[in-house]
C-alpha cells in the first residue's frame, strides 16, 4: 500500500481521483488539499460521499504532504502546479500533475497557449502521461505531464496511424464536442443549467488551448509538423467527450490498413475498445470509466478517414487516466481502482 | 463462490444486476436470460459493457438454469414469475423476485392491483425484501419478494416511526417523484426525450399499483389499517427518487424523539444515511449507490412531521436492494457487490 | 399605443417582459434598464434576440425614465423596488412590480420573511396581482404586487375552494416543485448543470419566504388563519412548476362540487384550463404561455382533496402575469400580448 | 385569407406546422388529417394547444381536402406524398411536401437513397424549397420540396459561398448535430431518455439519406461534382441543429471576401443572422425560430474555412421554412406567422 495526497481534491478532477482512489486496491488516500474548503470535511462538499470518505480537506503544505504522500496527484489550474511541483520532486515525491504545466516538451509552446513557464528544467524530465503510447517512458518517470482531455480523445485514435504514415497531416481536422464537467466547478453563465438547456454551440472557435498539446505529440510521430484544425463544441450534458476527426490517407491506405494498424498498437490494452469499420460509438457506452471506444469509416473514392473516438472526460480524459499513470509508474495492475463496470443506462 | 442466474437480465432492472454481480466477490455470473435477445451476447445489448460481461443470452430454460445457478434472480414483468418460480424454489434454488408477485402476505391485496395469483401458497413462504427492516427474516428466507421502488423509498423513512406509534395513520400523505428509468426499457411516448423534456407531471393519480403494497407494509407496523394518500410524478431525468412525506404527530413528539428513533433503528445500517434535523436530501447524492438517505423537519405548531428520502430506483429501489437481500441471505458481508464510491457529479 | 419601461431588463423575468411586450400589439418598449450591462444593446446579452430588440441597455434614471414611459416592471432583487418605487408612483406613472416589496398587506409578515420595510404606506395602495382573484381591484390600481411564482401556482386552485368554505384549513399542503429559472441568472453551483442533472430534491425546507405571502392571501379568503405546509423542490429543467396540494374537505364535499366551484370561479379566464376530475397535468403544457392549468383528485373514503395545477414560472409564475396586470389596469384585450400558440414539444 | 390543410398533423413536423399557422394573419386552418388519430380532437394529441386548437383530425380524403384547402402542407413520412400529391396538383392546389419526394430533380438521386419514385414526372415541376437561394422558382411554384433540415443547416453557409468559386468542392466536410425531435415522434430506444441522458453520437455515418440531397443542390452551384463528406451526430436535447463545415478555400480568399459574400447574399434576408469572423453560434439563439444564424472562421495559414450555422431542426429546418415557402408563393410578407420573440432562456 503506498499514501497518496491529492491536492485541489474539491474540483470536479480533484473528486474524481478521490472517487477512484478511494476504491482502489493498493493505496490509502492520506491528504485531500483544498484551497477554499481547508478544515471541512470532504464529505460535506461532496455529500454523495457522506460515510465513504473520512478525510478532513487541508490547506496546501508542502512540508506535511510529503510527509504523509508516496505519490501526489496534482488537480489544480494551469499555472499553480509549477509554483509547486519542483519541491516535491525535489524531496523525491512521485507526481501527476493534471494541468498543462507539464505536458510540454517545448517551454515556448506552453508559453504560447498559457503563460511564462517558471520550472523550465523540469520539462526535459517530465513525461507526457498518455497511457497507451507513452507507457515505456511512464514506468520510469518521477513526473508526469497528465494529458488534457481533449488531447487524449484525439491523439490515442490518431497517433498511431500518423506514426504508421498513413495520413497526410496537412488535411487533419478534428471537430470535438465536450459535456459541461470539462468546464470545471467554478461559476459560470456558459453552465447554468438555463443557458446551456437545449443549446449546442462550438467556442473557443479561434484557438483552444489543447492544440498545441496536440500539435506538439503529433508532430513528435514523425510524419512532419502538424498544424491542426481544432473546434470544440459544448454538449447539453455533464460527462462525456467525442470527437470526430477527419483525415486525408496516403495513397493505397484500405479499411483494412487501419483495422490493423489500430488493432496492432492498442490490441493488448485493457482500455482502448476498437470497433469494427461503419460502427458508431456513443458517450454513454463510456460514462464513468477508463475507456476509449475508437470506430471509423473509410470513404474510398475520397481518400478521406474519418475517425471517431469517446472518452468520459473526467476519467480517461483527467482523473482515470491520472491513475492508469500511477499504476504504470509503480507496476500496479495496469486496471487496478478503474475496473467498475459501466452503468447500462 | 456460488453460481447466479438473472432471468431477464436485459431490461433496465437486469442489466442493473449484471453490472452489480459481475463486481460482486463472492457470485459467478453464470446465466443471463433475455426472451427477445436469446442467443445474442450480452455486450450487444448493453455496449458500455463490452469486454466485460463475456456470456451470451439464453431462452428461458428452468433445467439448465437450475443447473447452473444456486441463487436465481427474477426480473421479469408482473405475472411472468409466479408460473417460472414454484418449479424454481421446489428444485430447492433461492430465488429472489424483483416483480410485485410474491410482495404481498394477502392474496387479495396483489389481485385488487394486479391479476389473479397462481402462486398463492408460495405468499406465505416469501418474505418481504425490505432489508433494514425484515432483515432477521431474510436471512433464513428461500423466496425474496424484492420490494418496489417507490416502497422501498416511502416504507423506510416511515416504518420504524409508525411502529413506535408517534405517527396518526390517518394522516399519512407521500407525494414521491421519480426518474424515467423506473418505467422500464420498453418503448412509451412518456420516456420519448421529446416529450419528456422540461415536463414535469403527477401520473397514475387515481391510483398507483404500489399503494397497496405500502398499506400492507404499514398496517403490519401495527398502528392501525393503513389507507396511505400516494401521488407519484415523473421526474424528466434517468435515475433517481424521491419521496416526500407528510404525517400528523401523536401529541407531545419532538423532533429529537424523532431523531432517536430513526437512530435506534437504522444506526448500524450500513446503506442508510441519517440528515440531521432541517437539512435537505437530494437524489443525485445517492446515483448509482445502494444508499438511503432520510431527512425530516417537523412543524412543531401543527404537529406535523415532514419526512424526505432518496433512493437510486434500480439500485436500491430494484437491483441493488435484490444484491443486498441475497449478502443477507448467504451470510455475506452485507455490502459486498455495492460499496462503489458515488461519483461527485 | 403606451410607452413602456423595463427596470432590470437582462435578469430571466426582465428579458422574459422584454419577449412578451416586444410582440405586445399595445405597447412599445422605450426603455431597458441594467445596472450591470448599462451602454450595451441588450441583444448582446440575449442574442437570441438579435435582430428583433434594438434598444441599449441603460442605467437607472428616474427623471428619464418617466419622461419615456408611461407604466413600468420593476424585475428587481427584493429590497431595491421600495427604494425607487415611491418617486415614480408620486410622479403618476403605474407600477408594475415582480418582487415581493408591495405584494404584503401587513408590513410585518413581509418585515418577517424579508427585511425591514421603508415604503410601509405604499402597502394599503397596493394590489396583489392574482389576476384571475383580484381583477376588479387591478382594473383601477396604479402599484401591482406582482404574485410570486409558488404563490401563482398554489393560491389559483385554493383561493375559490377555501373562500367557499370546502376546505379545512388547518390541513393545508403543499408539495410544490420548480424549474431552476425560479432561481434566476445569477450564478450559483446550484444550478451548475453537473450539479443539477439527474438531481431532484426539497430545499429551505425550513421556511421558503413565498409562504408568507401565501398564508396572507389565504387567509383574506376568510376560513380561518393559515399556516401552510410548503415544501418546494428544484426540478432538473428550465422552465416550469408544478404544486401538489393536499387539502381536508369539509364534510359532504364531493368532487362534483369541487368541479363546480372551479368552474364558477375560472370558466371564463382565459389563462386557466380546468381537467375532469382524475386527469393529471404537465408543467410541458404550459411552457411559455401564461396558462394556469388545474386538475384534482378527490379520495372520497378519507374525505382528502389533491389539487394538481402547473404554470410556466418564468410566464405566468413572473412575467406573463405581469402583463395581464397591465392588460387589466389599461382595459386591453387580457390576452393581448399573451396568446402565443405552445410549443407541440 | 386563405384556407390550408396539413396532411400528417400529428407528427412532430406537423403539430409544428399547426403551432406556426395557427397564429399566422393570412391564413385559417381548415383540415387537419391523421391517420394514427382520424376523428379525436387535435389537442386532446397535443394538450399544450388545449383551447387554442378546436379542430378534429380527420382521415386523409383528397376530395373533402381539396374542396376545403388552398394550400396544402404534406408532413408525412417519405413515400406516401408521391402516392398523393399528383392528385391534389392536378386539381389545382399548391402543395408544399416536407418529406424528401419531391426535393430531387434527378429521379435517380432520390431513388439512390429512398425508393423507386412513381411520380417522377412532377420532379420537374418541384421546385426546391431553400427560401433565401431559390426564391424567384418559389414565388411561381405549385409544388415545393421542401429541404431536409440538414441540407437547410449546411446549404445555406456554403451554397453562395461554393457558387462565387470560392471553395475547393473536393474538400468539403459536414460535420452535423441534431436535437432528437429530428428522429420523429414515432417511437425508438435511440429517443428513450434512459438512452440519450448523457449520451452523444455519431450515427448513420455509412450514409444518410440527406447526403444526396445536398450534393445535388450543391453541385448545380456550379463548381464541380460535389461529394460531400457528412457525418451527423445525435445530441441529448429535443429541438436545435448545429453544422460545422471544413472547407478548402481557393487561392487568396479572405475573410473579408467570406463576409461579403455572405453578406451580398443574405444581408437583405429577414431569416438570416450573419456572425462576425470568429464570433460562435448556439443553438439555443435560434430556438422556437425561423432564423439560421451563420459564423465562420479562416485558419489562413492552411487555407482552410470553418463555417458554422445553427437552425432550430423543427422550424427553419422543416415547418418554419414551409411557411416561409407558402408565403413567398402567395406573396405574404416573408416572415408572416413566423415573427415570435425568441426565449430568453
Amino acid at each position: 500500500m503506498i499514501n497518496v495526497g491529492i491536492v485541489g481534491a474539491t474540483g470536479y478532477a480533484g473528486a474524481e481521483l478521490v472517487r477512484l482512489l478511494a476504491g482502489h486496491p493498493e493505496v490509502t488516500l492520506s491528504v485531500l488539499t483544498s484551497r477554499q474548503y481547508a478544515g471541512q470535511p470532504f464529505e460535506a462538499i461532496y455529500p454523495s460521499m457522506k460515510g465513504q470518505i473520512n478525510l478532513d480537506c487541508e490547506a496546501y503544505d508542502a512540508a506535511g504532504l510529503c510527509d504523509r504522500a508516496d505519490v501526489i496527484f496534482m488537480a489544480l489550474p494551469h499555472k499553480l502546479p509549477m509554483a509547486f511541483v519542483p519541491e516535491l520532486v525535489a524531496k523525491g515525491k512521485k507526481v501527476i500533475d493534471l494541468s498543462a504545466d507539464f505536458r510540454f516538451s517545448d517551454p515556448a509552446a506552453y508559453e504560447s497557449a498559457y503563460q511564462p513557464h517558471t520550472a523550465k528544467d523540469l520539462l526535459s524530465r517530465s513525461v507526457y502521461g498518455l497511457c497507451e503510447v507513452f507507457g515505456d517512458q511512464i514506468k520510469t518517470a518521477d513526473l508526469i505531464g497528465n494529458p488534457g482531455c481533449y488531447a487524449t480523445c484525439i491523439l490515442l485514435p490518431l497517433y498511431p496511424l500518423v506514426k504508421a504514415g498513413m495520413i497526410d497531416v496537412s488535411t487533419l481536422i478534428a471537430d470535438a464536442k465536450s459535456g459541461a464537467s470539462g468546464a470545471g466547478r467554478s461559476l459560470s453563465l456558459v453552465t447554468h443549467i438555463c443557458e446551456i438547456t437545449e443549446s449546442f454551440k462550438p467556442y473557443k472557435v479561434g484557438g483552444h488551448r489543447h492544440k498545441p498539446e496536440m500539435d506538439e505529440i503529433l508532430t513528435r510521430a514523425g510524419a512532419g509538423t502538424v498544424d491542426l484544425t481544432f473546434i470544440p463544441h459544448l454538449i447539453p450534458m455533464s460527462r462525456g467527450m467525442e470527437a470526430t476527426i477527419y483525415a486525408g490517407l496516403r495513397k493505397d491506405v484500405t479499411a483494412a490498413d487501419i483495422a490493423a494498424c489500430l488493432s496492432e498498437s492498442y490490441g493488448k490494452c485493457p482500455f482502448i475498445r476498437l470497433y469494427d469499420h461503419g460502427l458508431p460509438v456513443d458517450t454513454a457506452n463510456v460514462r464513468g470509466t477508463n475507456f476509449c471506444d475508437i470506430g471509423f469509416v473509410l470513404e474510398k473514392t475520397k481518400g478521406r478517414l474519418v475517425l471517431m473516438s469517446v472518452i468520459d472526460n473526467l476519467v480517461k480524459g483527467a482523473s482515470g487516466q491520472a491513475v492508469q499513470n500511477m499504476n504504470l509508474m509503480y507496476g500496479f495492475e495496469e486496471t487496478a481502482g478503474l475496473s467498475a463496470i459501466s452503468f447500462p443506462v
